[in-house]
This record gives C-alpha cells, structure tokens and sequence, in this order.
C-alpha cells in the first residue's frame, strides 16, 4: 500500500482509558500487516504519552492529539451529540470525517459513538442507523450476526441492506468471497414468521447481491455455523445475544461449580485446568472484540468498554481490516440505487 | 383429594411411542403425590398392552383407549385439524372437553397439538392461541419464559396477557406465590424498545394482577434469573430459546474437544467425568421436560418428541400439578373482565 493507514483512537474511552488503550494499540502496530500504520491518538496527551513512554512503540507511528474533554460513560446519545464537540470521542471521529484518518475506534459509551458517528460521518444511501455486528464463535468459526441492537424496528428492506452489509463485512475481515447469508426467524419454511423476514426473504431471493442467500436459519443456527452472516432486526438481534452471554456465564458458573464439588472433580480440574482455561476463551459471544457500525460513509469500530490490551489491538486490526479492505465502498456500490424506506431514527429506543 | 385426578396421555406421539411413553407414565404413576391419579392411554391397544405389560404398574390405575390412527409427525396443523379426528392426540385432548380428564400429555407434532387443543377447548377469554412456555435452568432454578413461538405477533394486550398466565403458572407449578416478572427489552429504561413492549411496561406498572412486577429485564437475565417469569412475543422467544440451545451444544462440544485435546486434559476428565455428566444435563435450556400450552380452557402439556421415560415422567408430573393446581381457573379469573383486541390467528406463521 502506497500510503500508509491512519486509524483514528479515542484513547480516554472505557473503563481502563490509556493505560489500557494505548498498549494496545502499540501491540497492534507492531503486529503489522498494514505497511507502516499511523496513529492518532485523542485524549489527555499527558497521559497518553506517559502510557507511550512505558511501551517499546516505535515513537514516530503515534500522534497524540490533546483535548481534555471527554464523553461520560452514562452521557445521553442526544446530549453527546449536543454536548460532544472536542471531545477525545468526537475528535477521533472527526479525524475520519476531515480525511486525516480511515478508520476510528473507541471503546466509549456505545450510544454517544453511534450518535456522533451518525452526526460527523452521516449514512450510506437511505440508510437511517448503522448497524451494530456482532462476531459469534462457532464450532467451525465465527459468524456475523446483525443487527444487534442499533435498529429495533426493522422493515424488509432494512433487512436486506443488512444481509448486503454483513456479507460485505465478512467477506473484509474473513476473506470469503461469496459469504452465504440466512435471514433468523422461528421456521425455515417460506411462509414462517412476520411480513418483514418474508418480504426480506422473496427479496434475496430474486437478487443476489454478491452473497450466497441461504434462506432462513433458526437460533441454534447461529452456534452451529450454518451460515456465514445472520440477518436480524436489532430488538431480536440484541436478545439473542444477551441471552447468550447470560447463558456463558452460566456454563462457566457451572462449570466452577462442578470442578470444585467433590475431591475427585477437584483432581480433574486440576490436571484439566490448562484446556478449561483455554476453552473459557472460545465460550462467550463477545470473545471476539471489535463491533464495526456498519452503513456509516466511514469505518467506525466500537470496543467493549471492558477489553484489556489484546481486546484493543483486536478492535484497532479489525478498523485496519476493513478500512484497507474497501468496505464502505462496497457498501456503497451495493446499497446504490436500491429503494428502501427510511427506518426509525429515535436513538432513544435502541440499545445502543 | 377426594376425586382422584386423571390425566389423559397420547401413547403414540413423539419419536419413540408406547415402549418409552408408557414406561413414563408408569414412573409418575408411582412417584405418587396426587392420590391414586388414573390415566387414559390413548394409542394402539396391542403395541400399549406390551408396554405396560413390561412394568410392574398397577393395572387398575391405567385404562388403554384404541385408536390405530395416528398425526404425523409432519402434518401440517391445518391438516391434522380437519383430518385429526379420531387420532391419539384428538382422542386424548378430547377427554379432558369431555371432562373425563383434567389434563392431557402428548410428545407429538407441536402444531398439530396446539390447533387440536385450539379448536376442542378453546381459549380463555379472549386470547387467540396458546402460549408455549420454557421452563429455562438458571443458578438459582428455573426461570418461566413465554411465549417462545406460538405468537409471532403480539401487541401490549397479548404481552399483558402472558404476563398473568406466566405468573399463574409459575406459582403453581414452583410454589412461589407472587412470582417477579419481567417484560424482555434491549434495555432496563422505560423508553427503550417498541411500542409494544412500552406500553405492556405502562399497564403492568399501574395494574399489579397479582404479581411482582419487575419491568424490563434483558437477555442475561434469562439465565440469571433475575426475575421468575420473563415475557416475550413469540419471535423473540423461539429465537431466544433456540439460540440458547445451538449454544448449549456449541459448549457440549467445545468441553468435548477440549477434554479429549491432550493427555493431561483427557486425564481430568476422566477423574472429573461423574460431576461432568452431572453439569452436563443442567446447561440445555430445554432440559426441563413438559411445555404446558397456557390460556386453553383445560391442561395440555407437551413433551419434546424425543423424550425419554424420566422425561414423560416429568411432562406427566407437569400436567398433574397444573391440573390439581387450579392453573386454569386461575387465568380465567385475571384475565376475566380485561381488555384486549384479538391477537394473529393464522398458525402456518408460528414455529408450532
């Protein structure tokens, strides 16, 4: 690549701030991949340079941009929008909006970043919200169910855009040309469900838009890997995850309690403990960091507040991934000249 | 009790028939605890007759009722409507119309179950289709989670409505006599979701139908068990449980691999290996048998079709505390004199 990527970082947001953030954003840098990356790091630059000063970064990729003005982390998506002006959050966006950047991450309050982005970044086409992605582990990989919470009412062809979006994400960061992608509902056959997943379905089903369209796919679909993208509206989409990281940590809660039962089950654990620990990884939804707002005109890649270095430089790989990977373009192409009606804008009512 | 309960059992349906149906009802036909119940075995008489034969019932508490006619197990709910008469499952919901029986047990077709049920016992007040009920393992027991298929629709009346049963249910069936209950959203703040969920938050917040109510609860708090009783429509739900279980497996498996992986891992697990089948059993969400169809004027309860004979047993339990409980007379008696427009009727739509 000719010029180097600059990815854009809100360092102050989430629960760990710089002393999290920039470690790992140092380790995704050195990870490579993307030629010589720049980064532009916002937020108390005192801070940010004492983080930087205790890793072995290579001092000329990082650019500390100071503001000391920050998005609360229980800040209102409205009021942020309002209020959020020279924020470390809103800078790093803005970083994408005026050029300097091709991609943004933070792992700051989730409904202040989709209402800036939304702001600064505007939509693709008629697209009203982006969509939130989520990155399931399965038993043959990983697949890309969406939406997961921005958009709570969802017509058919919001649905669509999203089968569009999801495929050309995953075909980005995964590297399957033609992605095969299932519409959830409670029923494979044709006639199951409510008007908007039938609609949506005789719409893939007579345009292809680059994806393999599969049909509809059942919630134990998801886990199983069935399809590459799960398309959702983001009500259903947010109870199934949920529902699934509760059921995690259950397993986990469960799993402690029957190791530590009795002396034999003690034993086991013990002489299992490395595999457990290592499978404890694999178990939960949002193992996978990094969840992209997808149908912003840029590539915006929220963090769990609560990811630790390695979770950083996961979310930071994946804003590299699709930034050099072309996926706002290719959204674009794909969503251009479609029909669709405007969906539900009221940041209020979503999750995010 | 002075009248001994009867309960009314499909013999034929399901995957396995009369030799694992029977054995099961023989097992909560001894467990006791509702007096000298009796039970109608509804199904081939000869292929029935073997089955009991084999256990050491007594004969007296069993009556068998020939049928040689049987639904599919793919019969289109329709069909089995217009064409079920005379079948086991027919004959076996039509003995508690007849008031022969106080509940019935069936492991066949779901939605052959539930149109039968519909049209000989109809609904409560003004309900359109029964509910299907998850009886959902947490860390702290069993969680009532409804509708999870049979109503893909719902508006707030509906939601309200699953509410008063879920409670009734719960309280008779677990003992707890003013169950918490909790509406499913994508967040706990009251404008979050749509206008359904909102509104069914408004009038359980004014009207309390005996019942402790929560407000909104989201997806982890499923497994949790936040609250006794969570509410969803019937999309939601079916997505929810069947994720749920795709997980389950998901995580059967990945502790399989993991505990088979290397020497040391495949050594704790053989140490660990009673406790590991012990945990095994709690993590489906499915592994409480018995799924009563709540808001029909009698009991129907059913059984997953491949049930084995502790899980008829279950199912059968199920039906006899639901019908000594009084569950019905209960629902009638809250959802007496309420509101409510006619929900979605067309039953090819729904996963039953």
């Amino acid at each position: 690549m000719s010029n180097p990527l600059v990815i854009s970082v809100d360092a102050m947001g989430g629960d760990n701030g710089p002393p999290v953030i920039v470690p790992g954003v140092v380790e995704a840098a050195a990870a490579g991949g993307f030629g010589d990356a720049r980064f532009l790091l916002h937020g108390d630059a005192a801070t940010i340079e004492a983080a930087l000063a205790r890793t072995a970064a290579r001092r000329d990729r990082f650019e500390v941009r100071h503001t000391s003005l920050v998005v609360p982390s229980d800040a209102k998506p409205g009021h942020a929008m309002r209020r959020g002006k020279g924020t470390s959050m809103w800078n790093a966006i803005e970083s994408v909006r005026g050029g300097e950047a091709s991609a943004a991450v933070s792992a700051g309050n989730t409904g202040a970043l989709m209402a800036i982005s939304r702001l600064l970044l505007r939509m693709v086409g008629d697209l009203e919200r982006p969509a939130l992605v989520a990155s399931w582990p399965t038993l043959s990989g990983v697949t890309t169910v969406l939406d997961v919470g921005a958009n709570i009412l969802c017509d058919a062809d919001r649905l669509v855009e999203f089968a569009i979006m999801g495929a050309a994400f995953h075909r980005a960061s995964h590297g399957v040309p033609r992605p095969t992608v299932g519409i959830l509902n409670v029923g494979t056959e044709h006639e199951k469900g409510h008007d908007e997943v039938r609609e949506a379905d005789r719409i893939l089903r007579e345009r292809k838009f680059e994806l393999d369209y599969h049909g509809f796919v059942e919630g134990d679909d998801i886990a199983k890997g069935t399809v590459d993208v799960v398309v959702t509206d983001g009500f259903t989409g947010n109870v199934a995850l949920k529902t699934a990281e509760g059921l995690a940590r259950f397993f986990r809660a469960e799993l402690r309690r029957t190791l530590t039962g009795d002396v034999l089950a003690q034993a086991g654990a013990l002489v299992a403990s490395g595999a457990l620990r290592k499978m404890s990884a694999r178990l939960n939804p949002s193992a996978v960091n990094g969840s992209p707002f997808l149908g912003l005109t840029g590539v915006v890649v929220k963090s769990h507040g609560g990811a630790d270095a390695q979770g950083i430089a996961n979310a930071v790989r994946l804003a590299q991934t699709l930034a050099s990977g072309g996926v706002v373009a290719e959204i674009a192409t794909h969503l251009d000249g479609r029909g669709g009606s405007p969906g539900q804008a009221d940041t209020e009512r979503s999750v995010a």
